[in-house]
């Protein structure tokens, strides 16, 4: 989505991408007191994460769990809070209830599937093409529905004639509008995304102009007359709420210690294959995430590894790197996060640094 | 809401008003094992409970729990359920949340603020006339605010900069913009009626034309941008889901008998009062529900008592009585009832039937 131009939160370009990723603290700022260097963390931020180095608030990092790999810590934050909170706040899901997830091959899918899956008989109905349904079915997707051969309001009023209890739709447009009415009454719809604004290899524009002319827009007497409920959930408008965001990831990471979920790795790649990497998921062949790292790729093994840091440093050292670190592009970010008091502070040492990074998958 | 013309639920005139009433089972269809005559009951229906006897679908019905009058029970089902739905299903509410209730000396606005209170320190502000506002104070409302002498918005700025968690929203068109901008991320606008169409006695048609003019229309892309939510409710377009409505008074009667909810009566009067009663709702100078009783007033006591009913009767019974019940013009209603399988038989004993109703607040 960043990539393809419809995330207006990244700064303009010369910009790095990456909102996830993970590895090991090599510094922290003064401040900091709940990190400190050689924790094993995940990260998440507004972007500038797709680098060997990234210097990040220590509010916007979470220690990786015993026996957690760094590639799955790499690929859990973005898709397991954003199915989290749309599943669990807004969806506010419950136990006997339906849900259609679209896209159920994807990263924010196939969390999604594995959380409803967490409650009590609960219904996913979940799109993807016929190829990766045996993949969803295992994952949890009760009801796979082939969108390119069918109609999935159909499939969908076949099984359960009276609709969804929550949809989660990541396209936008007209599919917004069939969610709508294929919710029932006291049901939630919850967009995350405008992937109908994209054909093909980039950002479409008569793709975008399409998308706004069906531009979903609901009037408060329609909601009121179906009972219904329309939210719009996007991580990356959600940075000023790590308190929230904190809350989800501690469900989440107790969900994985119990084995309930976890995520699910397309392939790795070398920082530097990053257009193989993107091609992939653009061509829409990829089931669930596709991690870059740092690392070499001596073919069959995926390491990976640490990043950024935290925790009490002596002040000189702190003001030395300061000035150190206006190199890379990446470091723009910092000089806005410097406002943050508890932003760790980065080490220039790069032989001890290396990460390994997902990308968001719209 | 029903008498000014702005609940298009309702059959074409003549019709008989009244969402909810209170009374004893007289008699029951052939189908019905669920309830017996004798039964105390509550009832919400779509229309048509302003009546000394009235039939409605045995599903309707709710047994009143020991120790709740009949007045308290007339008072309890719409007002309780739509705040609770609202709050706890569409709203989510949880430990340390704030709400903006509207109209907080109002039906549901005091059904509102006891259901807050339930959760741990949940913050009610809540906007009333100031001589109100004492009442509201003791009802469990941490923060009165005077909607006529200031601007509310401002009023909660001051206390919660980054605005509400859940914000209930009865008056509709302008009002419901300023609730969606006073939404903190993640939080809950819940639009449940358009009082602001209603100005002075009746229905107001400049008032009506201005509120579509500001009518709320929301787009998706600013919901995702924002991490909003946008649900409508009434009760009134619900009345296929009475196994929802079901979970909710279960839960609602629970906390009745816990002594954490309790309806507030304003005050009780005869069914021929009705303009009176519905006068003194209009001027807003009711604090809770105005109930009507088919019982003689004798100044202070204020009784009050059956009129529906259900359980199996011998099917002659009922065939008999099919043909003596197209009488009067709240009949229109049972016809199509009668599609129900579940609907209870009205016996045309008059004598013994009384009941008490209350109307719906907007």
């Amino acid at each position: 989505m960043a990539r393809q131009g419809l995330y207006d939160r990244l700064p303009s370009p010369p910009v790095t991408p990456g909102m996830e990723c993970s590895g090991v603290v090599e510094a922290v700022g003064e401040e900091v007191t709940e990190r400190k260097v050689g924790d094993r963390v995940m990260v998440i931020n507004r972007c500038g994460l797709w680098q060997e180095v990234a210097v990040v608030p220590a509010t916007h990092t979470f220690l990786i769990p015993e026996g957690m790999g760094f590639e799955e810590a790499a690929a859990l934050p973005v898709n397991y809070i954003t199915a989290y909170m749309m599943l669990f706040d807004f969806g506010n899901l419950r136990p006997n209830q339906s849900v259609l997830v679209h896209a159920a091959a994807g990263g924010v899918g196939i969390a999604a599937t594995q959380l409803c899956n967490t409650v009590k008989d609960v219904t996913v109905f979940g799109t993807a093409s016929a190829s990766k349904h045996e993949t969803i079915s295992q994952g949890g997707v009760t009801h796979p529905i082939d969108y390119r051969t069918k109609d999935y309001v159909e499939e969908v009023r076949k099984i359960s004639p009276k609709g969804m209890d929550i949809i989660l739709d990541p396209l936008g447009g007209s599919d917004t509008h069939k969610a709508y009415n294929l919710l029932k009454p006291m049901g939630k719809l919850i967009t995350y995304g405008t992937s109908n604004m994209l054909a093909g290899q980039k950002k479409n524009l008569l793709a975008v102009a399409k998308n706004w002319y069906h531009q979903f827009s609901i009037h408060t007497l329609s909601l009121i007359q179906g009972n219904k409920s329309v939210c719009g959930f996007h991580l990356g408008y959600l940075d000023g709420e790590m308190e929230l965001i904190s809350q989800a990831m501690d469900i989440i990471l107790d969900l994985y210690k119990q084995g309930k979920v976890k995520p699910r790795i397309d392939s790795t790649w070398h920082l530097e294959q990053v257009g193989d990497a993107m091609r992939k998921m653009q061509e829409r062949n990829n089931i669930g995430k596709v991690i870059l790292t740092t690392e070499p790729m001596p073919e069959e093994e995926k390491k990976e590894e640490p990043k950024k840091e935290d925790k009490k440093e002596d002040k000189k050292k702190d003001d030395k790197k300061k000035d150190d670190k206006k190199k890379d592009d990446g470091k723009k970010e910092e000089k806005k996060d410097d406002k943050k008091k508890e932003e760790p502070k980065k080490e220039e040492k790069k032989e001890e640094e290396k990460k390994e990074e997902p990308k968001e998958e719209k």
